[in-house]
């Protein structure tokens, strides 16, 4: 039976938004919570209340099922959280704890894959079978569609490539390693910047962006400071920029794709940062793999739910021997 | 109906060694000769000649298929050689003219990838579905298999893993590139280490493996001074092998592979090398991922052989419907 509806939720580290969603993408009512900070249950109960609120006006049947996105490595196969820095969930069965108070089929994926088949079906990447998403915010991630397929790797654990060494001797990477990708695009890598440069003459407008306290720049503060033109912001975000191009090289180099979708909350905000990073690259990879397009996510906030939507419908469909 | 032999042709910058292949891997005649240096119709000429001597006692029908691999990068989807550093081959119709002279199906590929499918079929990977095939020669290379497949990106030019950036302001690379993997590992950056040594007192061994002569000391040299014991050698070979390392943090954390093979001149000499690259990979690689094997690959100068045959065999299989 082909059903009108999926649910889709966004576990983030600070909120966790849900959403109804239609096949065609619109998002028909949606729920926001702050993601509860009491352990893992409280969590799950948050999803359970969520869901539940969004679906009140449907009836079950109508629903694909549910995607839940979460900031994890997750054992796609398994369906299990095996890491989770920024949420106490490893480990725990959040979608069988799901499925158990609500009658719906539950799957979840890390959040980037959540993102890159969000685009792919209803925003800049709709329609491309060969493309990378990568992700700019808090973490560095993505995802990576090889011929219309997420790529998982060979447990589920693929397609994490914000922690490529891009440099040796590099800075220190919130996972432990050194000279990660994440270690220079990430929300901290940039805010640290930004702080730096505030303690400067000529980084007041960052510093202002942060009501003028050097403790309170965030990488927000340097979004803020560089849409307002001040050049230090902006340069600070093409030199992120023209990190993220370096590694694309090796992405590009690789996979051979044909489009490249940078999103993400780092990501969408700063087109020159894209645009920087697509010259870079552009320069630098092997001959012939050139001319792939980069482009800006355009889902924004809703990238997550619609993803986890997507999902949903994608695995009801495939229990149902649907085509899509 | 199934053959009994494929023909392999291994073209390097050096020679060309050509092999008739039995299906389970053994070479029952093989013939080399120098690469020929007078333009591409003398390359071509040189396969076709030991083509033809190794094919001289067995019948056509007996004969799968010609495979052939090229160091070039290669549109498999088109058959066509896009670019060849060491060869003049690039826009050269290798193929169609081989086949207008032997009446064989022909099909090309990288050699990098030809490497990956021997070891896959008869080698150091052997049943190994998901595995990334790394070649440290005077290029760095290599394949990489998904689902048992071998990947070949959006146009065929995907797989290229000598060419991603892992060191921002890096040695230049071959390509044209700054801190690349092959601007560390490949021959001639082995070789201006060993060098480098040789000037100094505690690299008279590696000076000696060159005969004494400074200019005269090559990859080789080291590798040889290295296995006879010489601590400066070695230490050359464990930086090289560190940074392999950290390259394969990336690989790993993207391909989430079982296992990783390592071949190629470089490659399959230096043990030492391959073990202090994944005691480096399995330090900094993001867990769940780590218990990723890493061997040697054990075809040496055979791999290319036998990895143009295995493909010709294939290509001739999956024309006639038969399934491995």
């Amino acid at each position: 039976m082909r059903t009108s509806y999926a649910v889709g939720v966004d576990v983030g580290g600070t909120r966790i938004a849900v959403g109804l969603v239609e096949r065609k993408g619109r998002v028909v009512k949606d729920a926001k919570r702050l993601t509860p900070k009491t352990g893992p249950f409280a969590v799950v109960d948050a999803i359970i209340d969520l869901v539940e609120e969004v679906c009140s006006s449907v009836q079950p049947s109508e629903v694909a099922g549910i995607g839940i996105g979460v900031p994890a490595q997750i054992d796609f196969q398994r369906q299990s959280i095996e890491f989770c820095t920024n949420l106490p969930l490893a480990g725990v069965d959040v979608r069988s704890l799901v499925m158990s108070r609500i009658r719906q089929e539950v799957t979840i994926d890390n959040d980037g894959h959540m993102a890159a088949l969000g685009e792919s079906r209803y925003g800049a990447a709709k329609g491309a079978r060969d493309f990378i998403m990568i992700t700019v915010g808090t973490g560095v991630g993505g995802g990576i569609f090889i011929g219309g397929e997420q790529f998982r790797g060979s447990r589920g654990l693929g397609g994490e490539i914000g922690h490529t060494v891009v440099d040796l001797d590099g800075e220190p990477c919130p996972c432990g390693g050194k000279g990660h990708l994440e270690a220079y695009l990430g929300r901290p890598a940039i805010a640290a910047k930004g702080k730096e440069a505030a303690k400067q003459f000529k980084g007041r407008d960052i510093l202002s962006a942060a009501g003028g306290d050097v403790d309170a720049v965030t990488a927000e503060s340097v979004l803020m400071a560089a849409r307002a033109g001040d050049p230090l912001a902006r340069e600070i975000l093409l030199e992120a920029g023209e990190i993220l191009g370096r590694s694309l090289v090796g992405f590009v180099n690789i996979f051979n794709p044909r489009l490249i979708c940078v999103g993400g909350g780092i990501g969408e905000s700063a087109d020159y940062m894209v645009a920087r990073a697509a010259e870079v690259m552009q320069a630098e990879a092997l001959a012939g793999r050139r001319d792939v397009e980069v482009v800006q996510a355009v889902l924004g906030n809703d990238a997550g739910i619609l993803g986890a939507a997507a999902l949903a419908f994608d695995e009801h469909d495939s229990r149902e021997g649907l085509s899509r």
